[in-house]
């Protein structure tokens, strides 16, 4: 396999089909056991590797841009007696540590994308089980607003993982089984160490699914919830569907471009630069000129064009352990598209999505387990939307006055605080991170006074200094410092151990309130990253290897 | 050695010195180089091994009990231009990975508990670093009240572990620099990369500290901060100090006994079957009874014998994977003993200090990395606070009727809610959990109706059926079904990957909101597992494993 690619569309998907009636969607799983993304396993039961779940990313996006006359989405399977069996196990087994590692994050990620559609997009999604869910399945279901089971005697829920495989279900299962679904503890521990599942009364009455339905009335009911949810839907009006062309990306071996965002890999210095174009024009006057832009509304484009950048990077690259973030254009114009955009967000399903997108693909950094550095020099445009890169970074470094050998007559760098940073309304932040706060509230926490000091900065660029006493940028060198500093910055951050990196990151990106969202990726992900990569899952006689080969599993009985 | 012991007394401390003036008592770490509690590591510059831990702990302990008249605790070095260096790399570097784990959680356990005196006790700690404070050193003075920090030109505070040994400082440190004190993300990103620290007044506008104080002025600052915290101290009035005399505890290869608890160990099962058991006569009809009970008033005996249980089989008995709690006695008498205790928590130091420790105790089984199982048999007294251990267990079984072969006309067994188990005043619920909720709010988390009904039958014994269907217990087998169900759920435990049994109770028994205490324990922890597990840190060319030979550690590159 040369690389991991991201991109696809409906008419390339091996797994998935994508039907679109009137308010409601349908997308039916039913995966091709020989289309594998890697040699080495079949997907049988609709189980899935990386491959499987990148076409549904693709449909769960499409379904946001060029469906807007959606409302409702049936998420089912299009094989008889199984919705889905989870993550292939013979694929879990045969990886490497670091691939297993990614592929959950990214799982993660597209479920909380499903959860993030229902809340905000207007498009709640109904995991229809027309057969058993287990493991990873479930999980995808517990990603749903509503859980339906057939009700046939055979089919179940479960998380078979610990009785079975010695791994926790570990893509949100266990958080949401106690956290969003409010199943009660002991009871979560019976199901989740019973690998024959639950289904039936039991499985209503323990609140693991919504409710559960004959096979005789099966396809009413299910229409008829779907239709029910498509009635209350807060999905809003607007322009015509917005197709999302392919994007055009040039990928070398030590470089990947798109339009508006590049990157260049420095695989000596373990270093990815990248940098971010602002508008090339300004903002248009009104939505129906963005919707006549299309793809290439600058802020839908830099979002997809960044979003896929992360996941390549994250995918392939895993030894590029530092990223740094520079952008260049006109800091006015990226806050015009903010304006229109935020304008908009309650009354344009369009202008609303491109803030969805945008608060995700930012919410990727957040969780990305590379040390992400931004540099903001003469040129640079990190103002609203994309100051928030400044502050998803683990540190920051502003030029203080202007590269004298290179431009001396420049204009310094400016930072600019615009609504797009702010709390309130919508949501209580347009762009807020997994812990329900802004990035600068988060940046603040438990120092009201500078926060209001930064909030009240809003629409002001701010010079060097004072964005370094508003507490905006970490460090301020001047030109005669700045290369010195950066460069023992970004060198020092290869030189430490990558795996004490993540921990630190993982811990100090995420002060303040967990959420579900963040207790999967924190509690939960840290506690599987572990068990993952201990013997008695992994080694030659770990429960994972063992699975299926008719040995048994030959633990190491300490508890640690 | 032959097993770890936690018991000991200020005339066997061979770390610290602990001496009381008046209201302020000073703890100063000193440790003796030789002392260490195994062989291969000399515990140079005040670094710490587990033994230098139970000594504080007992410190802390008997502050609290024998010390009614402290109102705040100066903890210092007894040595100069050291405060203390954190952990002892060699005996990290040197110990087994559940060792190490087992370590650090008893570790946070009693910073836990120095917060829980700050907080809750009237007695305030106060950090008084005379000198550098490193690594696990700095993390102990974040569990202070308030830092000073000595100012002359060569102390500081650092966190060291990520340079030089490439794991987290994770006993605390990254949660409560971030969250406690509220250290901006990005400085604390730069301060906990850099190993030689920081001090002087950018310690202080970092808010790594709150206050440094020149040399000179040193003992008169500190003296003059410890008055001013025992001034506003909220210590409360009540009796004479209650010794805590040394526990009577009989310890062969299967079986550990006190006198209202004892444990028998069944190696072939992997289980530890635990008896508590409840008062021997009624409650005290005042504190002053309580008093001249001194040790052996039965809530306090039982929470020092069940704690130093819970302490013993953790560090001994690993294999040990599952602890079966049962209860015996009267439950009118706990429930009076817990009436006595609440009557009286804002009015008197000994029954806050009970109830405290019992907070504690129960604080330590939600963390422990073991299965627990309740058995809820007739003779029982599983109410009020011995109810507790029931909530705290991944699960119940409480039988249905009696075991008609063993006594037929044997009362059935009833479990009954107290106020130790209901939210509301004193704190928001006596016998609160990690995450700030009662073990009952965790249990119906989302579900305020059951909650409502569980808090509404408090004072009434529930028989088995009443008691499944308000959701206190699991299960509730009748004697037919009982001995094999108890017996499958047992046996089941024991056949399950330990390590993926860890996780899966980790992160069910945390449901609800996450606070900074559970954020070290989960995400922090959590973490820190990881990294202790991987080569990075603990191979043969690891960052641990090379620290101080003069060889540099040998990274695998790629970021997970």
């Amino acid at each position: 396999m040369a690389h991991v690619e991201f991109r696809t569309s409906p008419a390339r998907y091996r797994h998935w089909r994508l039907a679109v009636d009137g308010p409601v969607a349908t997308l039916a799983m039913d995966v091709d056991e020989q289309g594998g993304l890697v040699p080495g396993y079949e997907l049988k039961l609709n189980s899935y590797d990386l491959g499987v779940d990148v076409e549904l990313y693709d449909a769960v996006q499409r379904l946001r841009f060029e469906h807007p006359e959606v409302k409702a989405v049936v998420m089912t399977s299009g094989k008889e007696k199984i919705f889905c069996a989870g993550a292939n196990i013979r694929m879990l087994a045969a990886s490497a540590h670091s691939w297993k590692v990614n592929f959950c994050k990214f799982t993660n990620e597209t479920r909380n994308g499903i959860e993030d559609a229902t809340a905000n997009s207007g498009q709640a999604y109904l995991a229809a089980l027309n057969g058993t869910a287990s493991g990873g399945g479930y999980e995808l279901a517990l990603a749903c607003d509503r859980i339906l089971l057939v009700d046939d005697r055979s089919s179940v829920v479960s998380l078979p993982e610990l009785p079975l495989l010695g791994v926790l279900p570990g893509t949100g299962g266990l958080t949401r089984v106690v956290d969003k679904r409010h199943v009660r503890r002991d009871l979560a521990d019976y199901f989740s160490t019973r690998s024959e599942g639950i289904g039936g009364k039991k499985a209503v009455g323990w609140r693991l699914v919504d409710e559960v339905v004959p096979r005789a009335r099966w396809q009413e009911v299910v229409a008829e919830r779907a239709r029910d949810s498509a009635a209350t839907s807060t999905r809003l009006p607007g322009g015509g569907a917005v197709e999302l062309t392919e994007l055009d990306k040039t990928r070398t071996d030590d470089s990947i471009a798109y339009q508006h965002v590049s990157a260049t890999l420095d695989r000596d210095r373990a270093v990815a630069e990248i940098t971010v174009a602002g508008p090339s024009s300004g903002a248009p006057s009104s939505m129906g000129e963005a919707y006549a832009q299309g793809a290439a509304f600058w802020p839908l484009a830099v979002a997809r064009e960044l979003d896929d950048l992360i996941l390549d990077l994250r995918a392939n690259e895993t030894e590029i352990g530092t990223w740094v973030f520079r952008t260049a254009g006109d800091a006015s114009r990226v806050l015009a598209h903010d304006e229109l955009l935020l304008a908009h967000y309650d009354s344009d399903w369009l202008a609303r999505e491109i803030v969805l997108f945008w608060k995700r693909t930012l919410k990727r950094l957040d969780v990305t387990s590379r040390s992400l550095i931004a540099l903001i020099e003469p040129g640079s445009c990190f103002a609203g939307s994309l100051l928030e890169l400044a502050l998803a970074a683990d540190r920051s470094y502003m030029l203080f006055g202007v590269f004298e050998d290179v431009d001396p007559d420049a204009a310094p760098a400016a930072v600019t605080v615009g609504p797009a940073n702010l709390s309130g309304p919508p949501g209580n932040g347009p762009l807020l991170m997994g812990n329900g706060l802004t990035r600068l509230a988060t940046r603040f926490l438990g120092d009201p006074d500078a926060l209001a000091a930064a909030e009240k900065s809003a629409g002001s660029p701010l010079a060097a200094e004072e964005a370094e006493k508003l507490g905006l940028v970490t460090f301020a060198p001047d030109d005669i410092d700045w290369e010195e500093e950066v460069r023992i910055a970004v060198e020092e951050r290869a030189s430490f151990s990558p795996d004490a990196l993540t921990g630190l990151e993982a811990n100090y990106r995420f002060a303040g309130p967990e959420t579900t969202e963040t207790k999967i990726f924190g509690r939960l992900t840290a506690w599987q990253n572990w068990i993952f990569y201990r013997p008695n899952a992994s080694g030659p006689d770990g429960a994972l290897r063992a699975y299926g080969t008719g040995r048994r599993a030959d633990f190491d009985r300490k508890r640690v």
